[in-house]
């Protein structure tokens, strides 16, 4: 096979799989160097290690959880229980990707959050990447991008997901500890009612029209590293039945204090208006029409 | 070799001129389908067609352009004389790359500037596709990343500079058509004392500290499709001597007007500055500690 026909493959059709293989080769690496991912697709540069070649397993958890696409291929990173892709410019992760199952969700008494300790990713380049001092003080959380409870089958899934390159600063009270746990919670029921839940969640970085009749995207940064506090957080969903038929469902959230009693359908959008907003495509492995329901309603 | 070992020749040492190599081939197989130039590590997705391997030249344009590293790989297009890579979110380019020579930028009468057209770049997705009519109305310039002026060997070199995803907004008098003209004009200026000269553009989006005492990110956007409006922009340059001695200039101006006796060395600001708000890494293939001078000191 010729390297250019590989590089096609890597873009083409039914080569996530492969990809997965390959990124998990590279993260079971990485993990003897003791970090906690690889940058995969990275400055092609001198400074990047070459490692010697190991043995590809075609199907694994990486070509699992990232069955219907990539929402983009930058910076990524695999973890034994997620996969996402950082926003340098941002020092926050652009997506997140999570496969969910009733099984890996539910309560394990082996696995304890209080256990778990924000860290930093020192596979991200110094000058990218986010520390506990730039969240302190900010009256921020570092908000879990791919959920502490989704990730309960060991406890290191759960220690993995408290890296800092899966954190956003978010609201505290009123948003990350309620309402946009009251929808990490309703993703987790999804699993109830169907076999497999895939999750994808991101920020936005929003424009509001402002009085001189302009749109101004405005943002806060905290900390030394001007960690970007994202505006909007977003969720975007697909559900597979057991008789493999496929729902979506999309929520689009302010970073802002959310009454208790606000139902989570309020925050429903269409998939579309995250894609414009956040720069990426959602599960286009999967053309919209085949789609049983997007937010509810028949497709 | 195995298809891990192929990856981590991307990732690797010395790995730019045959990505380039592949980057080209697939940009001459795009140009076939009347597209400006072809996501190389896009979203890995059913609808990306595959397209059949065709012969691998290892040593081509791009990697010429790209010689000292990719500032990232995130939607790469690769154009018959500059490298982008854009950004799906703001609608503007990341960084693009050029490689120019005193030959490359020489007057040459059979290239005409005036019979160069905006289009629209076909080859992104038309949710992140900026168009002339985002720009229209809007106060602002379709500011070239890549120069007109740098591309001046054949009339299509010249074209090319045109699409949509080469330009950002910019101010136009006062700033695109006079102190960033300076700029652009001092950069060809380098190829009379350098044998190569390298340089990446791109927009900037920094922080500015509030009455409130935080820190805020503010940009406008423009047009139905939400170009951003870069606060600043950059170039840095590596220039290479006949003796093979490397030297940089990194400069950091406001999008804004700026008075046409302002010194350009004014803008100069340590290459880290700019990687540090860019999110990318710039000529990193080199180590600071081997250029001979840095904005015109010893490095």
């Amino acid at each position: 096979m010729s390297r250019l026909n590989h590089i096609l493959t890597i873009a083409g059709v039914g080569a996530s799989a492969w990809l997965g293989g390959m990124v998990s080769e590279r993260y079971r690496l990485s993990q003897k160097l003791d970090k906690p991912g690889l940058p995969i697709f990275s400055t092609v540069s001198a400074a990047t290690p070459l490692e010697s070649p190991a043995i590809i397993k075609p199907v694994n958890r990486v070509s699992e959880i990232m069955r219907f696409g990539f929402p983009s291929l930058d910076n990524i990173r695999s973890l034994d229980d997620f996969v996402l892709s950082y926003d340098k410019r941002n020092r926050v992760p652009n997506w997140v990707f999570e496969h969910i199952t009733k099984d890996s969700v539910k309560k394990n008494d082996k696995v304890d959050r209080a256990k778990c300790d924000f860290y930093e990713d020192k596979s991200v380049h110094e000058f990218f990447r986010s520390t506990n001092s730039d969240y302190k003080g900010s009256g921020f959380d570092r908000g879990h991008m791919a959920a502490a409870g989704n990730h309960r089958i060991t406890q290191q899934h759960c220690d993995q997901t408290f890296v800092l390159s899966n954190m956003a600063p978010q609201v505290g009270k009123g948003f990350n500890r309620d309402s946009w746990n009251r929808l990490e919670m309703h993703v987790r029921k999804l699993t109830n009612f169907y076999k497999n839940v895939y999750v994808c969640t991101g920020p936005l970085y929003l424009p509001k029209l402002e009085a001189d009749g302009k749109s101004y995207v405005k943002y806060q940064v905290i900390g030394k590293n001007n960690v970007a506090v994202p505006t909007h957080f977003f969720k975007v969903i697909v559900m597979e039945s057991d008789s493999q038929k496929l729902d979506m469902e999309a929520y689009l959230m302010p970073n802002a204090v959310i009454s208790d009693d606000t139902p989570l359908n309020v925050f429903q959008v269409p998939p579309e208006t995250i894609e414009r907003s956040a720069g990426l495509l959602f599960f286009d492995k999967v053309a919209r029409s085949k789609l049983n329901k997007i937010n509810g309603r028949w497709a």
